[in-house]
């Protein structure tokens, strides 16, 4: 039975409503009126069919609900169809009219339009659509095993052993492997992974983590009561800016973030109503971070909204760049005058390769300055299974230390996580492995520290690699990737080309980034999926593809830029 | 260095600030005023110290920010403490006054302060205090392996080969194990679960949940794109919920639930700022759905908000009974007449132990209603790892399938679930595990059917025995556990102890939980944490423990209730 839509009715005018026996399932309207997106509609109270009722029904909406509610359904716009027989039906309760409107204002460009289109093309492929390539290479997300990365064989080990416990009893697998699956199971209720943890994480991993952050820090402090486990990092993220910001009704809370930045932030906040304050990285001195810069955004955003938090990523995510212990310093002095909670995002704590450059937690350097911030700046830092050697993205492992925290806040944070019952386990399990993994003198030691520096080894070169190879290419230019995954090259893009990417009705970089996809089967995220300065264009490739790999791959992103080029010159 | 706290200086008067070389970390107040908790605060604009400035500092706020920000900074109220040289530090950024209201009207009774005591109560017995008990029994929460249950092995199996492939080569694993390894394996990004999935799950998942909704709803069908994996339900129920309701901003969303209710619900609506829309069962008959109920609390809710979902749990929690297909179908008219998108939980779907019930999966009953119904009527239902037979709560697996939604808003919420990446793959795999089990003339049928009968049957004799014993208590009485795996008996508290409890400033079955927890080791969740009628009392226990700790459990219980009734007559 085929539907056809009749019309939008205007708002407060009488509804009708009638079902016939046999309609279509209501489809959506392809377009909405840019004063529906912005002020988004309920269907009044009064408008609902009754399945009493004869087919054909003339409602009135019913007396009067409460001002607020009137306000609402004076917006509403109801979309309708008709069946074949003329009667209209019921329309749909959730609509993009209807729906969460902060939902609406949600994006997330690493798995946006173009991932999108990549896994149709990989469908195409399948189905034997001829292509100017064989295979779809998503460089588009920092997914390390689908690149072919190898996982660590004694986290599996372990991971297997606490799955199938019965396998304590094979002598294939060595000994400290078999005592840390003891010990997570000892830690897990009835000794099984089934079991819920509790909400903030199993006890022996909260110390395992604690005293990981302790070594790693040189020894400053670290309360397991104070770390809290999470489903991959982008949980506690999410979780920490719930905490943090409030929504329109009481006054609209900011919360700073890097441009270019990791678009889980610009999607929190955009689903939290928060305002996303802008901080613009410097390019031209290879991403850095300028405090004057930080002022800047400060100042204006002080003009509209209650900045209240303060975001880093370090090393730093789409940008590659790794802070200096002075830039951390500069950072926390200036969330302490300027009072601001601080994020400190160092999920790739172990990606760094630039020469002369080292990871200096934000912790740590907090503690180096003295009580004056170390007892009162608040910090939190968040850490993840997902990236540097382990590359465990699929467990959604993680966790996150809180510094400072009001402990009534505390409190209602511990309140807020118990809400969904406990992180993944064996994302537990596996981050406990990576805070307490083999040592010297243990059996597996020598084989887990081999695969973790050829690991590392092959990112450092990979990285060398790409940022030489993008660096030939007339109209590409790229910033030394000294750490985490990913470059982030600038790219020249002609006038002709923009104006053909606007007649598309896209953005420049996106424009570029689906054709290449379409030409090479190469997938990467356009700069505007993460926030670039005005003007300027720029993709996020990751390192992570096997390096012949990627070396073909980058001499095709050559072929294709110079392609590109000429053809809009 | 002691701090003392000075004062709550009133609002948008100047803030006093300066920096002592060493004071302690800000403490939080103990309390805060109804108006402060009602319209939190902000600091304002002006509020902060300066690194730059002398230790002992007059700050007066920042030239006029705009109107909103304004009106926010009037509200704000600081806390401040005081180091020992007398120099007022810099008061916390996230304070209860400062932190996101809405977050501060969540609670979740199943992981609430009675199970802090529990956890506070093992940790004492760990350091040898004397108790007239020596274990602590978690009866609160649906935990089956933490009570001893065990999993069934061919799904460890298989999360065992999944976790660490080389173990294909281990003669020891079943072939059907390996196979469903396999499967799952080449369904994985790099044949590794480390890889992140598509965000909507894994494709062979997928595909194997909608051939079991098919073979469960006797051959409606499912398609493969309607299907959503999760992180546990709750996540898929909280999603659900994000996309339905609309902030305060443009007027207040309403969502009936069932009272009691599994606290999830209340959480998130109080979360998401929506109106939660209460509708009472009706305990005399079984904790049956009576439509006028429905109806009623709708009028009601008409008044002040707009109703947008209606949440059903079947079999119940924390209630115990199963819906007959009649009320079902009864619920879907009534949705339908009334325009309320339908959430149905349906995690309980293999535990229904009753006499003449059977489970009937809301899919089926609106299929079986014809195409004036199954065309229309907006349904959700959703599944998990963590019930049933399989009691893998660890891992947080699920599923929703979704029904008749509007496809844009079903772009919206792929979109959505995409800034979460992806639900944990090892509870992904276990959710392909669990829809596609061993079948018969498979090597591991005999034993897994042995396990999953085993398990179920026992869960039946259990919840027997419960209503049993618990109706052997003169005030207690306890409906049949029909299904699901609680018993939710309603207990009568003396007027004398209800004075006590006042005088505690705790409701009376919060006080006579906290009581037994104190006097037995027996932890149950106050029936006030689900919500019950005005007068009445209940609480919530599990029929998980093992039979003979069952009874010992039930039995104190019994004891627990006499000596306490006895004593306040």
């Amino acid at each position: 039975m085929a539907a056809t839509w009749i019309q939008k009715i205007p708002a407060r005018s009488v509804h009708l409503f009638a079902r016939g026996r046999n309609h279509a399932a209501a489809r959506s309207l392809g377009s909405q009126s840019p004063a529906a997106a912005a002020a988004p509609a309920f269907p009044g109270p009064g408008v609902h069919s009754s399945a009493a009722s004869p087919p054909s029904l003339l409602r009135v909406p019913s007396p009067s609900p409460s001002p607020t509610s009137r306000a609402v359904s004076g917006l509403a716009k109801e979309r309708m169809m008709m069946s074949e027989n003329g009667a209209p039906p019921r329309a749909k309760v959730l609509t993009m009219d209807t729906m969460n409107p902060t939902v609406k204002k949600v994006e997330y460009a690493v798995r946006g339009p173009i991932v999108q289109r990549a896994v149709q093309i990989e469908k195409e492929l399948s189905e034997g659509v001829k292509k100017p390539f064989a295979e779809v290479i998503k460089a588009n997300i920092g997914d390390a095993h689908a690149m072919g990365q190898q996982p660590i064989t004694f986290f599996r080990q372990v991971l297997a052993l606490c799955s199938y416990p019965e396998l304590m009893n094979d002598n294939a697998f060595p000994e400290d492997a078999k005592s840390r699956a003891r010990r997570i199971l000892q830690s897990c209720g009835g000794s099984s992974m089934g079991s819920y943890s509790a909400s903030q994480g199993m006890d022996c991993v909260l110390q395992d983590v604690a005293r990981y952050i302790e070594r790693r820090d040189g020894g400053v402090p670290c309360d397991p009561d104070n770390v809290f486990l999470t489903t991959g990092a982008s949980d506690g993220i999410v979780t920490m800016l719930k905490l943090l910001v409030c929504g329109e009704d009481v006054g609209r809370s900011g919360v700073m973030i890097s441009i270019p930045q990791y678009p889980l932030y610009s999607a929190a906040l955009a689903e939290l109503g928060a305002v996303q304050i802008n901080y613009y990285l410097n390019e031209e001195k290879n991403w850095s971070l300028d405090i004057s810069e930080l002022q800047r955004a400060l100042e204006e955003a002080r003009q509209y909204c209650t900045p209240r938090a303060l975001c880093i990523i370090n090393p730093g995510n789409p940008t590659g760049q790794v802070q200096s212990r002075e830039c951390i310093e500069e950072v926390i002095r200036f969330a302490a005058e300027e009072r601001l909670f601080l994020l400190a995002d160092e999920v790739y704590q172990d990606n760094v390769y630039g020469e002369g450059c080292q990871f200096h937690s934000f912790k740590k350097v907090l503690f180096e300055m003295g009580p004056e911030y170390s007892d009162t700046v608040e910090l939190v830092s968040f850490h993840s299974t997902s990236k540097c050697y382990m590359g465990e993205c699929g467990f959604r492992g993680g966790y996150m230390e809180i510094i400072n925290m009001d402990a009534e806040v505390k409190a209602q944070l511990t309140k807020l996580v118990s809400v969904r019952l406990c992180p993944p386990v064996p994302g537990q399990a596996l981050m406990d492995l990576v805070v307490n993994s083999p040592q010297p003198g243990e059996p597996s030691y020598s084989n887990f520290n081999k695969e973790r520096t050829a690991t590392l080894s092959a990112l450092a070169e990979k990285a060398k690699l790409t940022e030489q190879i993008l660096n030939t290419v007339p109209g590409l230019s790229c910033n030394p990737v000294q750490g985490a995954m990913y470059s982030f090259p600038r790219i020249s893009i002609p006038d002709k080309a923009i104006q053909e990417a606007a007649a598309h009705g896209q953005v420049p970089d996106m424009f570029y980034c689906m054709r290449m996809l379409e030409e090479t089967g190469i997938c990467l995220v356009p700069g505007s999926g993460f926030g670039q300065k005005d003007g300027t264009y720029h993709f996020r490739m990751t390192i992570l593809p096997p390096k012949d790999k990627l070396k073909v791959l980058l001499n095709k992103v050559k072929e294709f830029h110079q392609k590109f080029t000429q053809q809009y010159s």
